[in-house]
């Protein structure tokens, strides 16, 4: 019963067979091997953009700083939500590579295209002095669970374009976001307005690979000395390209967020008919839940692994409503989500 | 008949089965795994140790540039090698991290202990006005194939001793310069007066890792943020872990690099029948020889692969000598090598 | 009828006359001139802190960024108020220098011990994931011309210590703030918590210099690095010295930001004649106030300048109230003030 | 008997004069002064380039490093000379604002058309790798007084022209090499192939205003954002704009310089007689000459302010020549360079 996070699971067994079949001999170091090619192609095909720059990484956050640095300028803003990845979990990374400063968009966890085009008109109102508008940057699936529709990411994407302003999407759990939507990679980005996507694979069964993507070409050469500069060009780069290879043969990817997606809307089912309540509304693999005490103390006791979401499980009060966050990966099987909902009751 | 990079070859067969084994349910994320407890036990063992910080990254620029920027302050510089790979391969990296200036020690390949005081003392005269004195970095085994001995890398360090300046080691191939010179890990670092390692995994059978070690730990805290503000900070982390696991479990870090070491032997007894010259006394798996071009065309038509030195294939004198360099990885056959040879007579 | 900025007035006859005097033969340059040693002496003597490390730059972003950077650390954040000077108009100097992020406190332009104390607590529960916390700025005169009762200093410093965090005041107005509360400066710094001071100049009769005291002197040779690795170190500093000498020189510091204050205060009560309303309770030298559209235009005719706040002089509702920022300096004359308000009647 | 440096020496009292006229009434800062409309004016008509885009800053580190981190990208280097200023004596100021690497090109003070480009064609040959190819800077007069001819100055922008890169000029000492050469500046810089200049006011009779000057103008929105962020940008900019005005009004740059040179041509003339051996030719307001221990010693006792160079006062062989440096500023007096010529005797 792990719903701790989906970065602490198991690699897909297909990965792991890429990686074996790929160890054979000798390969071009540092991007040139023959796999990245075939990449290159797949995720062109993927996203119906026969020309964009693709380049793989691996970690979460070198996909999204590099983007980013790529796309602003030191003296701009890059705008977000209040809650993401970029603002929260990367220890002031995205500061340090592009020197550019987060301005959180006022609201919650989604950014609406009014707020947004508030945070904008608000700056760069004082020449020189206050910092330049940058990028705007949207997490797909967002922090807690949510995913945009496509009408919201084209109204969002079409304030950015108002001001000129270009668009990175945090896809860490694309995959997710995807199948939840039922669209096309191109439609849930380039077609809606966005520039530059970090397309998730590690949270989704890779052992540690992310793509970036940015459909205009003419920024590839620079992310190229931005990500070896950042010490993360890899020499055995056949290794990360096999798993990203692994990933998009046969959908594999689009397999595993559909399973994922599916076992929490059976965990969102179980917690529905246990009477909890729900912080946001669950549209992919994460639930943000609340329900009594007593409840996460017998679960906690039975094994469940996740994160109480400001609460602490110690307290007197068993009936006292205590919130909690559960993600669902691919691997998690059916077994344990029943029994976790068994234990709800 | 590979002989470009040790960064080109396969991983060891025992590294991908422990990355399998570790591939079951569950693990904590972020180098909370239980590998990593195994991971830093064992190099602190190995290195005779008990205090050391020990942490993993996937790439050798990140191993280096995470240490330097813990070890230097941006208004000091780094005093190495004129071929250190930190000043010639890593595209501004070090300067990114740490804000430093590298300062280039006077000289060939291997830096003198003479050379080295003098560059120390040629800075820090002018006050707050130069950069001021900060750690050296020394390169075992050296990008031209050398290594230092133990008495060569205990004046280096007690020249930087003489000035309080730290030492880092950037060891992408420490194994290889350890078997070299039939020494303790703690000989080769600590008790010569090295303060912090990159001890390289990379080019000697692992698919990505290498470890950083400080063997003062009051500089740990500081790394880890460093490593996630680089962005250098694994989820999956315990794919790193077991990799390493791997590469220390019955000693196949040595035997790989005994290994490797022993096919440049092989090499350098041929290249030296056929009548090469070497540019550099060969002490490990790296050799830098000159011979006919007639010869080089030949290798080449046959498939040798491997990267001429400032020189140029084509050309109609088929007797004028030219460089190259050939590196040897654990993986080479025998009979590779001997082909080789047996192209060159 | 200038109220536009009090860095748009003149500089003080007898700051002028200090750079004459000045100008006599030769003197050590970058600091080492006999003025400052005077200047040093003054400051110390002035905050009552023997120990302090002063230094003269000649911007007040200078000031904040290097007294900021110097005790920040990259992976930190520099908690400040959402109106902060180092916020909204630095463009990016203070992450520049420091590669903190900065934490917007919520609230209004004074921040309160109870939002800096959620605002920190907030931060740092995600480990290495998230920023570290850092250093805490409070802008006295607030950007809004309210000024912190030393009572208010006291507790927000003590929001600070109960975290171990440094404190800095951007004081680009410290001597208006100081008269208004009729304190010694130690009573308005250090005895209240505070641990690096931009001591401000330039809004206060000078041309262009700021000091930058350090109570604790173990900081002084890294600020000096920074200063001049920022640029910021003069050559001829001795006229950087002489302006700060004639400022503190028979207290005309005090005499200057009294004149301003008392030039304000005249102003409001003219204003509150008038029937304006305050969007802030002017304590210092600057006035937010709100009246009617066609009182501006005839102020505009009639030759007074000044900024609108968030309001546009244009349109045909002569009663609508518009917001406006009047700012009084030392060198306005009371005649200007008075002219002032007869026209708003 | 003052030779220790032109940064030491007071501000010409025209320059006094015109700062007291510009303190009058109120100004618009941030460099929207008139005064800076008829600065800016003057130097596109003196340059002979009407599309110029001229800023002030108050520093001469300032004033290089905001003009290469203009034309430099982080993963660039900047080539320069290995005695130049941005490289000994900028405490990694250039490092800090471009994020680019020093490249230093083999040979003495002047760089070589040959060496430079062979320092640049030894780049980039490890594609994303190593650091690309960046500007050029190049100092006029040089750190040890040389003066480049027009033909030695368009000879090495253009190598720089070949490979594509920018030229800086790093011209704290601008007018005393232009009355050296006696050619226009125009001349000296955009026809020989500068595409940017610090031009120096500090050493030259002010109190510390240094133009920066970009022949292309497309850069200039974000020189102004750099300089903002680098905290460069100075609120009472009048008193900048005031000091440049009152530097190029009826060529008191010109005059200055020239009285400086001619200072030193007549203490060359002094050192020749005396039989001084000199260090390098001097054609500017700098000397390099070596001298009997014995001279230098009656000289310091009778109150001569100088730096030697690399040697010690102390010692027992008063034969025994040592090297010192002798810079000769606008404000000496003759008397004082006869009476330093009569102790050499």
């Amino acid at each position: 019963m792990f719903f701790a996070s989906d970065n602490s699971g198991p690699v897909h067994p297909e990965v792991l067979q890429a990686l074996a079949e790929a160890n054979q001999g000798y390969a071009m170091a540092y991007g040139a091997d023959a796999l990245m090619n075939e990449v290159r192609d797949h995720i062109r095909g993927i996203f119906d953009a026969p020309g964009a720059a693709v380049y793989l990484v691996a970690t979460g956050t070198a996909a999204n700083v590099l983007a980013l640095a790529t796309l602003a300028q030191p003296w701009q803003t890059i705008f977000c939500s209040p809650v993401a990845h970029i603002h929260e979990d990367e220890c002031n990374a995205p500061e340090f590579y592009s020197g550019a400063k987060l301005t959180l968009v006022p609201g919650g966890d989604k950014m609406t295209p009014e707020a947004l085009r508030g945070a904008i008109a608000a700056e760069e109102t004082r020449g020189v002095h206050g910092p330049q508008r940058g990028p705007v940057s949207i997490t797909q699936v967002t922090e807690r669970g949510s995913v945009y529709s496509l009408d919201e990411l084209r109204a969002l994407c079409g304030v950015a374009k108002e001001y000129g302003l270009p668009v990175h999407m945090d896809g860490a759990r694309f995959a997710n976001a995807l199948v939840a939507l039922d669209c096309s990679p191109a439609e849930m980005t380039w077609k809606a307005g966005v520039d530059a996507v970090s397309f998730g694979g590690t949270k989704n069964g890779l052992m540690g690979v992310e793509a970036v993507i940015f459909f205009d070409e003419s920024k590839a050469w620079e992310f190229e000395l931005r990500r070896k500069r950042g010490a993360h060009l890899f020499s055995k780069h056949r290794y990360l390209s096999a798993q990203m290879a692994a990933y998009l043969q046969d959908d594999l990817w689009l397999t595993s967020a559909r399973r994922a997606n599916a076992n929490c809307a059976r965990l969102v089912e179980g917690l529905r008919a246990a009477g909890a309540d729900f912080l946001h509304e669950p549209q992919a693999n994460i639930v943000f839940a609340s329900f009594p005490r007593g409840t996460h103390k017998r679960l906690h006791k039975a094994g469940a692994v996740y994160h109480l979401w400001g609460a602490q499980l110690e307290g007197d009060d068993e009936d006292e409503p205590l919130a909690c966050r559960l993600v669902c990966d691919w691997s998690l099987g059916g077994d344990q989500i029943d029994r976790f909902i068994s234990l709800l009751a």
